[in-house]
């Protein structure tokens, strides 16, 4: 339970920040400034709940009275050997254990490219399948939802081989046939160019995990992971893609996520302003 | 019919340069360099056509009796105004002329991105419908085949908003239902982390009307257009996208097409000697 009620800025009652977006601010930062701009929820990077220890960041958003809308994240399933696999499997169940810790029902999984040196896409498909087969009792058990994360295919070789939500969506329909744990988040970035979008959104309703925003900006810097931008600046229909995601019933938080060196550069209150500014417009 | 019959190089007569991969070779000595090299394919840019027009174009590559096994590209029918579209067709139905004149029986289609400022993918997605419909009638006259080029996902704002394989199905589907005239040419580096692939290229059998290869290389450039190489430098598995096209009866060329400042800096009999010994490789 949370310690305070903030103030919730007024149409912002569904709005989260991600801490990627907020780079240079360590988490306590970040929640002094979600608090300031009436931002009520918060999605964890695990480096930064590193650094103060999973209890630490429990208490600090708690005594903020921000929600913990997503930890981010578990994954990187495709290690080269069973070894680096078993490995990967331990290190996910720590972080559903961390997810558990900070009271978020949510751990995205960026899933893992092409084995190092490896061209064999569908058994890394497979490995990716096996591990979250694996995962899910102890995630069920801890009362964590896996939101698989499908990536730009952009991303395809070498970070995540889970590359549309229809992808996803099969993966959760076979390592969790019962539904409940495995399910998807949808972000944006990843996911607005594709021809399914309409029917796996519609698919996916009642398994959507989280539903992370930033927009498309051309063109894509020399680092393509650095390419997105605010709500707004770039080629995404967003407002139809909220509406879309809203038709399922999905009644969650909208998580921004930023990965771009000029937002990391700007002062994170100014950011967060822009942040909040573009959600009410988005809504209007 | 071709004037003389060149040597062909062993294990190479599938074998197609596309003139792109050369980029600094007017058409005259890609032609030459073809002979050289014992290529017996080319596939032409409309920009190397230009330059000493369709007919001498066609005499050129006739005189060295090399098949022409596509004509690049015409398609970028997504103008924001009904009169950018209407001139992006009458573009197109001269792009159609020049393949036939060129005595090829493929035009490449890149069917273009968002129109500038707009935001509407579906509407953008119906625009392309709607203009290969209205080229059909008159490629079929020409005896021209469109192939539709699905581009990788990370081109769907700018470049073609045609992203899947099963979506230039579906469109070839629609505006071609007796089949025949519209299909689809498989490009790896667009199409290679679809998870829909196999059952995609399976479906398209009897309408690939081109395969093109090279290769996804890491990192990508600071202008992801340049990002690919050589057949074996990166981390598609060709060798099994060959299969699988092969499977569906394809006996076409197979066209090396490579965007990439090093290999556009390469000595150009060096590249195709690399394309050679690659092509070799890949069918051992």
């Amino acid at each position: 339970m949370s310690s305070t009620s903030p103030t919730v800025g007024p149409g912002l009652e569904r709005l989260s920040l991600n801490t990627a977006t907020t780079k240079r601010w360590a988490l306590a930062e970040a929640v002094a400034g979600c608090v300031r701009a009436g931002i009520p929820g918060i999605g964890l990077w695990r480096d930064r709940v590193a650094e103060v220890g999973p209890e630490r960041a429990a208490r600090l958003v708690d005594a903020a009275g921000l929600t913990v809308t997503s930890l981010c994240r578990g994954g990187f399933f495709t290690a080269p050997d069973a070894a680096g696999r078993a490995a990967a499997l331990e290190d996910n169940r720590r972080a559903v254990e961390e997810a558990a810790a900070l009271g978020t029902d949510t751990l995205v999984l960026v899933c893992g490219g092409l084995p190092e040196g490896s061209r064999d896409l569908p058994g890394a498909r497979r490995t990716v399948v096996d591990a979250i087969a694996a995962l899910r009792p102890f995630a069920e058990a801890h009362g964590v939802k896996l939101a698989i994360e499908p990536m730009h295919p952009m991303f395809c070789a070498d970070r995540a081989v889970v590359s549309t939500l229809g992808q996803a969506l099969d993966i959760a329909d076979e390592t969790d046939p019962d539904g409940g744990t495995v399910g998807v988040v949808v972000d944006a970035y990843h996911v607005w160019w594709d021809p399914e979008l309409e029917r796996g959104i519609e698919r996916a309703a009642g398994r959507i995990h989280g539903f992370q925003v930033c927009d498309w900006v051309l063109p894509l810097p020399a680092d393509t992971l650095l390419g997105r931008g605010h709500v707004g600046d770039g080629q995404v229909d967003l407002a139809r893609l909220a509406v879309l995601v809203a038709a399922t019933g999905y009644q969650g938080f909208t998580e921004v996520e930023i990965f771009n060196q000029e937002v990391w550069d700007a002062p994170g209150d100014e950011t967060l302003a822009t942040l909040a500014a573009r959600h009410r417009a988005l809504a209007s």
